[in-house]
């Protein structure tokens, strides 16, 4: 059964989640979920409306193309999917295994509307992991001199893949804005430490010296500025004294694991908006 | 500023959500919250709406009857309320004070849009309390033989206070139907411990003899059937072997308190719809 | 570097914690951690000493029979173990290769001081799963007929394999005692309900039918009787009404996978005290 | 029944559990409680033993004299300490009361070993408050000119009422060495902000602009550098993008009160060791 999701932002107004659902109604759409937020400080209007498509009386094209005047009207920033139009997600992953290994089991087991399209790597080591699960996985070395080279390379294999959806599954490289601004908002990286404390390398050290009491982990877009793009999800979990930061590395796995796929979990379901670097997100 | 909540439940079909709105704008409402539920095992369709007054273009009396043909349409359960009639709550307590003190400690936060009107025990021991806070204290002592009597003498305190929620903060006697009948899901109780484990007397006894790694405390409506009445809040506090029942009694205050305040709450704010002995909560 | 884990319990009394010291501190070993637990109600003491054999001044065998006469003095039930001889697991599935995954891999990060030596299943279609990550997978096909026999079949491999415990990963059968009576206390499952709610088969329906805010994981013994064996770990998850049975199966997931992992480790490093029904546990 | 606790730390060697145990057996002294940690790094032992006095064979003075040459011995830095020697607490506090009548009522239930002797305020508001719980009330204006006079003042009423642990209930002023030096590592504060994010003033309004998804609660020794000493205790709470900071202040009450009766209670069961600014519990 086919369904859409109609994102969108705009000035807050009167009328608009009315005009929003005759859109639908008159177009033989049957709203499934509806969910809408006020920002009154920025006097902003953001809505999500997932609706059934059994009963549609027009084409999608048809459909696209009526919305027109409406987002006009409201002057809104719109994003109209389609569930049969099936994402394709790349992985981008180093030498841990576990947010690979998670994605491709929630993978298997229907939780993501997404086809898995292909891992990239910048070493060779998981290879067999992605063989068990029928995925092609691409070695692209990088050093300091290839980087460009290697991200470009990386940028071609997406576009013939149709990549929507780039998910650095602990990948430990930092990004250029060669593969930034190739697709913006559309990459998702897990760090491992409880953004903002604990920016950049080996988070988990440094919440040991701070002999913090709790640690945790983010899941965010990836933007020019390390570990500063748009929260989309965050987990913590009670650490004590007694746990070194090796503990902490085992700890901080099965959050890591949860904040990532949750987080790729919603980009898929179109529920995110991005908005002046915080995200909207209708669960 | 005065806002609305509608609530409403219906067989499902299309263009229930198109009918609320171009119903809300075409009497100057503004939408602010709207959320919906599907149960496709009873095809049942769940609706809350919250919409400002500001420019409504008809008296409240006009508004209501304009939507009885709607309702009537759908063959809707509906009920439509206003922010400024506030709600007014009784408590009921025994000798605990912890979820009391919790109670008027939010409404003095502003935390609970309604007014504390009065407060019924079983024992005289809290009116002090209720004297700090300023809230009227009746003893209504209970004994076997006059129960319904006292009962009784409770349900007139209430009708002359004009109240429209009783919330037992841990009052330790079992209610009859006088009392049930009188406010049917208007009655919450926090039970202390996670139903539906663990029902009756001294549920923490019974957690720790079964040697439980987490305890529980329950908010539900009241029914007739003791702790089986619709569940509306839940949470669990993990313990080891080394906490005995007088520790769970500890450590469970602080969740009871938290579970008991959110049902309140969440009752207050017109957000619960119960539908076959489940909470639909639209937070 | 080789430690050891020494547990007892017995009638609280005097002098236990020093005359342990003592013993170890003679025979050489270092203590890198004590625990110990008074239950008044049953005067009983528990306790758990991990030290180290870097310095031990003796033969293993001269230390258990030095530990006699001191274990008899206090008439105390006492365990000693030495982490070099590492402990084999057997793990027992169905289907459902979540858990199975789990153990896999934190085994595979070093999270789990022991090997796993097989896989027992009463289907064949996990083989391959157990094939990379070079584990051998038998299929024991089990039918009402025919549960015996197979059980005592399973039996045999794990003597063969010189199991040492048995992790039911979901395994899908009821124990009989032929399994049970050969590993008391050493097997453990995983059910998907916060015991002792939701007993036995479709927790999660249960839940959904009760309504129930928060759904659970709970790992344990296996007994005789379902489900009511010693329970060693728990975790809840919250739920709204929109969760329906299938999405209690999608979350329940991850708290099935993270109790018994939990409950498995805790197992392995000797941390696990069985007592009138209920665990003490020296984490 | 009088209790002891000896907390002590030095470089880590071997033999002594072995001799505290040994030095508690001798003088009549039943051990309850054992917990010790070691720092390989710092090559650093840690312990905290609590005993039973109920048998001792000497007077406390001879306990005391007779354990120094055992701390001598191993370098130790040591504390004993005495159960029926209840500590005095002082309370300061601004405006907000959730903090305050949190102690109050948990002094009330008995959860806290301890006197409140009484209440230092920069504002008469909550005089009423501490009245109501049979507390004296000290009211002690701060400006910019007489702060020093103030905080002198402060600590002269501390040292009459023979103060034991300073507890900053929400004091809204930041304090200079005048008090900090008179009570090192025996002043509490609560930050509400997930430290070491957000330090300083307004964390909950820094929370939002970050668009985090999870606020915190901090408990920490007060020291020098602005909420920068030695981490007690934290808790977090989820929030989303519905959350402007108003509902942050509210749902961290529940948190703040959380952490801060957490790390008091700590600190009063003489749990806590301070080393090189991070702090090891023994819970």
């Amino acid at each position: 059964m086919a369904t859409a999701v109609l994102k969108l932002h705009c000035e807050d107004t009167k009328g608009i989640v009315y005009h929003v659902a005759k859109f639908i109604f008159e177009h033989g759409g049957n709203i499934l979920e509806s969910q809408q937020h006020q920002e009154p400080l920025n006097n902003r209007f953001f809505m999500r409306v997932h609706f059934d498509l059994a009963d549609l009386n027009c084409t999608r094209q048809q459909l696209r193309s009526d919305w027109e005047p409406v987002s006009q009207k409201f002057n809104m920033e719109t994003d109209l999917t389609f569930s049969d139009d099936r994402k394709r997600i790349a992985i981008m992953v180093s030498k841990y295994d576990h947010c690979l290994y998670d994605l491709f089991l929630r993978h298997q087991y229907g939780e993501l509307n997404a086809d898995i399209a292909l891992v990239v790597s910048n070493h060779p080591d998981l290879e067999s992991v992605s063989f068990n699960f029928k995925v092609p996985y691409f070695y692209i070395p990088v050093t300091k001199a290839n980087k460009q080279e290697a991200e470009q390379k990386a940028v071609e294999l997406f576009r013939q893949h149709q990549v929507d959806l780039i998910a650095l599954a602990r990948y430990m490289q930092i990004l250029t804005p060669t593969l930034l601004e190739a697709y913006p908002n559309r990459i998702i990286n897990v760090h491992h430490g409880f953004l903002p404390a604990f920016v950049g390398a080996k988070p988990y050290h440094q919440a040991y010296e701070k002999g913090v009491k709790m640690i945790g982990a983010t899941s965010h877009y990836a933007t020019e500025e390390l570990d500063m793009g748009p929260i989309i999800e965050q987990e913590t979990i009670r650490v004590t004294h007694a746990h070194d930061p090796k503990d902490m590395v085992r700890l901080g796995r099965d959050i890591e694991k949860k904040v990532f796929a949750h987080a790729v979990k919603q980009h898929l379901e179109d529920r995110i908006i991005v908005y002046k670097n915080r995200t909207i997100i209708f669960d």
